[in-house]
């Protein structure tokens, strides 16, 4: 329950059912029989298990893909903390109507559903295809106020979970695009793992060093000023967080409730994730890092979150692209458990040993 | 020029083209233009570069792709180096053709043709779809005797080139076969760069500390009763080589030669290139390094080749596994390259800075 004015507003979290055991365990058992050395898949087996035991079903596949990109805009940018003018929010959201931007290539190429949310860019664009989720034309810039109020941070969360229980799709790839939100996340993070500005900012979408330091400064000061609740992850959100964070951070609890693949993208989508990760300690079961992103502070909330990233290219962008490149990894995951032959129905020989002592 | 007995056999390098620099630089300059954050697609942008680079044309795609999986058997699994018997080498043949293995599954995920090519498996296979290119039912045990003659060597690494001269793909795949194969490609590998078998000899199929110890032994005796000439990588090959490394050597070169992309998968593939490298100096600008095997080995080559892996999921069951799962990442950055809006097209601002200063 969140204070602000006159208006109490409730944050009404979705029950995330367990991990189905039964169905992990049989895909681990056919993993076994595959005419293959023992674990010689790698990390494809333990997509393969995992991705099973959250879809509870021995044989998992992923059949319908959604790539989610929220967007907002920032107040912090008048802080001189991005690269970019902060049009640019508004001028690459149509750019994903238009099909131009790095997410709408790979959702071509992964045969990806596209979705894009209105979470508060600073110039509402019209336009049907769009999701409606707009909390305001941007923060405020949370170096000198909060960034919202823990009703609207709240709210926000609340329209992601409610989104997230409409959608249809067995895997959900969770980007974003706002201007200056490289900031934000970063400040989040700090806030909720208790690191410094130092630990946890970069380049974003590419600032020198000078911009660096700024970023830093403008971080900690932010901290300091506003000295949010860590252990209350909608005041930190409230306080130094970022619309579309929010409403990711929404989109990740409502997926895991409705038992969907949650994957996970860079530093902005990896800080929601962590917001989801304290609200509702059991959604981490459903997340799977795409990447590694070369953000700094992306490192340190995946060893939180308890996430090994399928890929590592040093991408930096953002949008969703590095958790969408994971998806063949888990296509392949999911066919290879289910399309190889066993050893008995290729009959192909066991292992020296195996086959004298009787291990199937 | 080898010596064998009576007969002389000459190999017969074709020429590796340079890389065209022209393209290259374009789809540099064309990265540049598109709406991103300079350089924040990481690898794929070097990849996409590379691409260019090796196709000749700005704008890259690789439309047909082939995975070669060359099968051999070697005499060295008397010696009790691997954890499947001999006789699994020819059921795995069976298990390509009926399309049971897991690089039958990658191949159908994405849309690669899949050719099986019998380099020498003890027992011969009849059926038309495998490409004969036997060399001898299995290679002598290098533990006593060299694993092959100079000129059966020479012969092998020739009928790959041919190979390769024949085939019609943008794309090739290296993947092999063979039970006892890790054990000849570390042999080769030590020989090649100067290394002792404790430091490329990992666990192959699977054996255990004992049995790896058993390889390194076979291995550091091999190259010292042999002494292989490292420069001359013919002489290894027919000293502690393998059919099937042979021919992938020559199917490497051949490649380069068409200007046809060549993808590395694991230990006995990454060999197999060390050697092409060796006798095509060139041969390494045609290669991508698929994945980062978990053999310790392969690391080794890799850096001599000055080859960075695409992916690192811990697989270590070659086939060419490891080397088509990057195929959707190649594919991603010639995508991306050629269908993401320009700035302009999108009507993006630029940096701060460099619009003012005319940087485009």
């Amino acid at each position: 329950v969140h204070l602000s004015g006159q208006i109490q507003v409730t944050l009404v979290l979705p029950e995330i059912p367990p991990i189905d055991a039964a169905a992990r365990d049989a895909a681990r058992a056919r993993l076994d029989q595959l005419t293959k050395p023992r674990d010689s898949l790698g990390r494809l087996e333990s997509l393969a298990e995992r991705l099973a035991g959250i879809q509870g079903r021995s044989l998992p596949r992923i059949d319908r893909r959604l790539i989610v990109v929220a967007a907002a805009d920032h107040g912090v940018t008048a802080q001189s903390v991005s690269a970019y003018p902060a049009e640019v929010t508004t001028q690459m959201v149509r750019n994903f109507l238009d099909g131009g931007a790095a997410v709408c290539v790979l959702a071509r190429q992964f045969g990806a559903e596209l979705r894009v949310i209105d979470a508060g860019v600073r110039e509402r664009i019209e336009d049907p295809r769009i999701v409606d989720l707009r909390m305001g034309p941007g923060t405020a810039d949370f170096s000198a106020a909060p960034a919202m109020t823990a009703a609207t941070a709240t709210r926000a969360v609340q329209a992601g979970i409610d989104f997230a229980g409409e959608i249809d799709a067995d895997a959900v790839v969770c980007g974003e695009m706002g201007i200056g939100n490289s900031t934000a996340a970063a400040a989040v993070a700090a806030a909720l793992l208790g690191l410094r500005a130092a630990d946890v900012v970069g380049p974003g979408t590419g600032v020198d060093l000078e911009g660096m330091a700024r970023k830093r400064r403008v971080v900690d000061a932010a901290l300091a000023l506003h000295r949010p609740d860590a252990s209350d992850a909608v005041d930190v959100l409230a306080k130094v967080g970022g619309f579309e964070i929010a409403v990711l951070s929404g989109v990740v609890i409502g997926c895991a409730a409705a038992r969907r693949v949650v994957l996970v993208d860079g530093l902005i989508s990896t800080a929601a994730a962590l917001v989801a990760s304290r609200l509702s300690p059991a959604s981490p079961d459903y997340m799977i890092a795409g990447h590694l992103s070369t953000e700094p502070g992306q490192p340190h909330i995946l060893r939180d979150l308890g996430l090994t990233p399928v890929l590592d290219l040093e991408l930096r962008l953002g949008e969703g692209t590095g958790a969408a490149l994971a998806l063949p990894s888990l296509d392949a995951a999911c066919r290879l458990l289910s399309e190889m032959a066993t050893f008995d129905e290729a009959a192909v020989s066991r292992r020296q040993g195996d086959a004298a002592a009787g291990i199937e």
